[in-house]
């Protein structure tokens, strides 16, 4: 038997290979479907089932793509209309090998959410792992905001039964493979486990330790931000994806490339880091650096506008392309080719704006100077962590509709935990005209090492 | 938190990579350890920690090759008197990141045998996983028969109390980490499951249903092969084997070459198919296949005469070195250019015995001829699936000392259950002068499949 | 400036990747491109031309692959009426980067074959390589036999010309880069050299020092074999071979499963050594090793009947999916899991030959037996190194078509230069039903490496 | 026969391997040896001779190395009393397979230096290439500056004898394989080829056009650089550098871990862009970016203390590795794990200075601020390109020698071409403590672009 766990790094999702005597199932493959059949070859073995546990948000399913490939069904839960693939209901079994996989409905995170337990038959008649999609994570459970704050209630207490009724059961030895590890969207609280199992959870989740009620009223209280890209993945998982057979090749482009390409409307992705930008950056680019793209491309790329990348060095733009492929972001045009030193070596029109250490600002605030302090963490990070005194907070994937809440005639220092987020937010404004930016190097946590004071409400 | 499972194929080892926020830690490293410093540089991690579980019998440990380039501190049970390492007593504990290492001495298939509970402080007070070395396996548990036929029943008292007292207690929700998977030499039962639970052990292996009663006679009464290479990997792993820095570069060698090689004593190891073998070898060459190398290598290659491999296309000989420099094998001379097909385009001369089907045995058994059937497989083996009415039973391991009971002047049939064991029995009885050999193709398997009878005792 | 030749093994064919200043182009790319992606994107390189030398007849071009991936524009000699890419004509130049490409038209190989002469306009106005194609090779020339006997004088005299008109005086210090290397059906001469120059060859090459009646009377003398998958070759590189986009993915086969295709209809392709196809195959199954595939099964297998793989261990697969992939062979179904070693352990009807050494043969001879001797090599190895007495000839590749000449009641001993063509001529004849066949192991080159006697016309 | 060209970028340095039927030779290897041994395995060839063309002071030789692993023979010029290996003398010949290889002593960039004229037996007993060495380039000629200003013209004379008596002579065809190329601080007007041949450096290298007095006297006049660690290479390549066998594992770093190395003394490489590195740094770090650190690291980087990287995203740092292993540095203590964002999410302190773009410094200029211009390009560069009005000229690698010609209390704003080395130079007078320091983006090759003036000597 061959399990394999496959992640994407930045979505924190798991796709998971599953094999024996000489076929085998992949459960919610991801769109750069190679590693599957890396795996397949590697233990000559032939792919005869995909398993979808739900029609996925936050990435393109890599269900279609891998089928053209190795010729396996396709099998998702029967409560969404999907355009290819075949349903399945509670109770279905499926062979691989020596394998038994039996379909759980478990709605709750979506309502064709479905959970795979399996069975070695090989060994005993008592499952042993369950491919627990986004209902059950480590450590957490998944989202239940998708219906709308009228169904919130009714949502989560289907997940809540979902959860009890049909995977705890399973009993504490089984093993979990959740469709999301910690980092994910999908769910803030997700341990930092690649497996668990039905008991460590039962011992250990703190949402299981709530009685139907609690639960309920934890998730209806719960806060979730929806980026926009979640509709486009929610069409493109219903009706199908186009089939492009591998991830996007990019080709490198000469500055009188980029500059054409600007007069016919591009968006300059910059992935260097918040130093490198604000020292300089092309007039009107995207600050997102690398790790963050799984997290906030979605809020702020066109699907329908061509993207070029801006690097310091070009360096791994293939992950890159991965992670925007993984996202449906097919309209890659390419990347600068010498990377951002290209454009200055070309003497052509640089914007900046200043980075400012936590020293800085305190010594800043000392003055008493006028400034706006933009804090733009997600809700809960501020609410737990606290926040410098005297800000104010929009959250980065909000900003651009909430700018009338910005001044555009002080100095405005955006500050996030880190300064990754902060150099998003302070590109976002320049891009808007702000005449004067500055994004805190460090942002909340270096604030605090540092022994300034955070407030809290 | 990272856990990779790295697998040696023939041995079916595992060692294991565990790391939490910047360190890490190796459980039972193998010897060509390139693999854990690419995982530590993968996630910026800086190994720190090595466990021995036990001073391994089937292997030649990688603790001092990788502690040489990571600079990492070994640990190994006390009870053995190690050259090198740090001895560790129950209730040590060790900190990797947010994880607790606490080690829990079991003894039992060796005396300092020790296994290791790991709890995520970040999570919880609870161990979520432990590795358990070759003191319990998925469907299985540890050899016993290591401290002779007197004491046979005492280590097996222990390794219950060991399995018991100390490893089910830490709760079904426990992901069990074994030091082998099914295939290999040290437990003939283990189930082909990568990872367990203690939960799924005690629900379905068979071993721990038993009372201490039951267990102890079940293992006094099992039956285990010694391959004598068990006693040199021993000495190697007290007392530390030769830092080599990598698996041995194999040079191809030209006929002339490697006749002198075999002017001045050479080992021959044919790693050619059964079918490639029986149409032609190098005389005095040992056929033995590549996954077989694992287990049958160490009962026939000397550690101190130098080794050349014979192939047919020298396809992946890496993989050979690999296998061998992890059975201490440092003697690889190198291999045939051009493989076996250079010997005899160059006219030299050639051996060769006939390979039958099952189809033909039959028609020749039902001529009467006089021949002597030897069936070399492991005694369960014959036991359990029955055997070719008429054959002698010599374990093909025990071949070169037992070749009093092998007629010289019959025609001898080896039989196994497959036709690899029965090569192997075959080119032991060519070196030694039998003038007619043959090998069953197909083995006892293929005769059953093709519905010859089967006796049984 | 990056050169890169990329070789095919087998084929011994020869792609170029040429790039300079941010641009790439490839000559007669193969057709699993993805290596030339890969040295674009090492490189930051966009690759915006293609270069086809000629219609090649041994192998499928990769143009439309490559175009597809990466936008590129094809280029090919006008005096064939391609169904896509763009016809060029002598003196015809294209820039890529600091270099200057010229195309040469160069027929006599084909009609439409040209060569491109690059010249480094950042060094100097004179050409520093060229790209022969088939016109010029290291050592030898390309082939004037496929437009029939009757115009083999005149297409001579025109590759004389091509030659010695354009190539030649490029000048002494340009480097040649042909399009075939050592071992090519292209051209039997062809010297084991990558590079040459054009004074290399002026002072070395015997095709060269010819004048061009010596040179005419001498290429109408040669004698070449031509495969049937020539014309398909040819076929599709006019019109356009089928996009794949990858090469075929090999799916495992049960026993049961090849005994169903068998039964419908398929292709045994057994790439096994000679001695290991002899001691057992299953009945049918075509003996072609794996570095002859390139060069035999172009004569042995139908485009439109599934190919069914089976080896001793299905080791590195991925490469001969590859040899078939680039002569055109989509129709592989698949390869024997377990290899041949799963049909005998099934207990399956398994057919064999012997295989004899020269010592045994000669022995044999000795004995005045009635035997019937075939040599399979091509005519012109017969002559050059003489025969074994009393053999008769039959090109392997033509022994198909001339099996009335080879008696069916006789023992049939098939010869080559080594074993390997005995082997598959030795198949041929036993699908055709012959009773008693043998592969001499080592063939001629082991007979006179032994010291038997040689026979010559 | 199998050519490859290794080149190690940044060094631009070429090492060679060459084989023939089964045996190989390397010329020149580089120190991370791996890549040679691959080699071999791939084409089933035995490594047994290595050619050192000479004494190279710009990278440690891989000789001690590679012999390690292979059990080759080393052979270098007699006229350096090496530690190792063995002397060899003009005429003396080798044989690889069916190559002939022949030693040209060829003095003049050392006095040790030789050439390796390769003959191919199997086609003709005339040269095919030469390795060349430092004595030939494409497009240029070795350095002679290392003997001192009063041996020049001598040591001249001698290259100019050697290139035209020994190389020259071999013939136009012959292909010419140099151990550097374009972008090597061994040769500034190296052409961007790969290979050449006689013929075409003939015809186009402006040196090889000289008579013998021209080539002198230009020899004489040529001006070149000599960075400090040359010293350090000649002796290691001299009497051996130590044996590692493996590029250094490079470990992750806490900030913790960071701040204690820095209490006791650790020079930190920051590896980042110029705008990164401006807009924040660790105090005291020295700016060298990736492709820059070959020809700049030895400048700056003491071979006795503790070096430590810092980039932004730890990307590929096996190729920095790699980098500073081949000049010698083995003194890597690791990398700042999380990179410098690490540092400033820590609240340590940090500093940084201003990078302007060219626009900007023309509107301070037109201001008349008092600024100290500092040019720190090589000499060459601002004679051949011109410089901007009112700026002073010392060479990067020598400003740490001349900082009293740079004022303290006035602004300096330092520039090179394009932007790197203006980094590393305003990295430099921070570290010594200048106050007001700007680095100017784009460089003189950025005030070009932009249309402004450029004044000239």
């Amino acid at each position: 038997m061959i399990l394999r766990q496959i992640t994407s790094p930045g979505l924190a999702h798991n796709s998971y290979f599953l094999g024996s005597q000489g076929t085998a199932t992949v459960i919610d493959p991801r769109r750069d479907c190679e590693v599957f059949l890396d795996l397949a070859r590697e233990h000559d073995m032939r792919i005869t089932h995909i398993f979808e546990t739900h029609r996925n948000e936050d990435y393109v399913i890599g269900s279609l793509e891998l089928a053209a490939r190795c010729g396996a069904e396709i099998f998702h839960g029967h409560e969404t209309d999907f355009a290819f693939g075949n349903p399945v209901r509670d109770g279905d079994e499926f062979t691989i090998g020596s394998l038994r996989c039996r379909v759980m409905e478990t709605p709750g995170h979506t309502m064709d959410h479905i959970a795979v337990a399996v069975t070695d038959t090989a060994v005993a008649d008592t499952p042993f792992l369950v491919f627990t999609g986004d209902a059950l994570f480590a450590g957490d459970v998944g989202r239940t905001d998708f219906f709308g704050r009228e169904n919130r209630a009714r949502v989560s207490g289907m997940l809540y039964d979902s959860i009890h009724e049909k995977i705890l059961p399973l009993g504490d030895g089984v093993i979990v493979c959740p469709a999301h590890g910690a980092g994910s969207v999908c769910g803030a609280e997700i341990a930092d486990h690649e497996f668990s199992t039905v008991g460590y959870e039962k011992a250990t989740n703190p949402l299981l330790k709530m009685d139907r009620q609690e639960f309920v009223e934890y998730k209806v209280a719960e806060h979730h931000y929806l980026p926009p890209y979640f509709r486009q993945m929610e069409q493109l998982n219903q009706f199908g994806p186009p089939l492009r057979g591998h991830v996007p090749d990019l080709a490198p482009l000469e500055i009188g490339q980029v500059k054409n390409l600007m007069a016919n409307g591009v968006q300059l992705l910059d992935i260097r880091s918040p130093t490198s930008f604000a020292a300089g950056h092309v007039p009107g680019s995207i600050s997102i650096w690398r790790e963050g793209l799984s997290a906030y491309a979605g809020y702020f790329l066109d699907y329908t506008v061509p993207v070029v990348l801006v690097d310091d060095f070009n360096l791994d733009l293939g992950d890159i392309a991965e992670f925007l492929f993984r996202m449906g972001y097919d309209n890659l045009e390419g990347y600068m080719a010498g990377g951002f030193p290209a454009w200055f070596k070309a003497g052509e029109r640089t914007d900046k704006f200043e980075a400012w250490t936590v020293q800085e600002l305190s010594a800043v605030l000392g003055e008493k100077k006028e400034l706006f302090l933009l804090d733009v963490r997600d809700i809960d990070n501020r609410n737990e962590v606290g926040y410098i005194p005297g800000s104010s907070h929009i959250y980065v994937g909000e900003l651009p509709d909430r700018t009338c809440e910005v001044p555009k005639d002080r100095l405005v220092v955006v500050y996030c935990d880190s300064g990754y987020k902060g150099s998003l937010g302070a590109s976002i404004l320049r891009r808007l005209g702000y005449p004067s930016v500055v994004n805190l190097l460090g942002g909340m946590g270096a604030w605090i090492k540092a022994g300034y004071p955070a407030a809290r409400k």
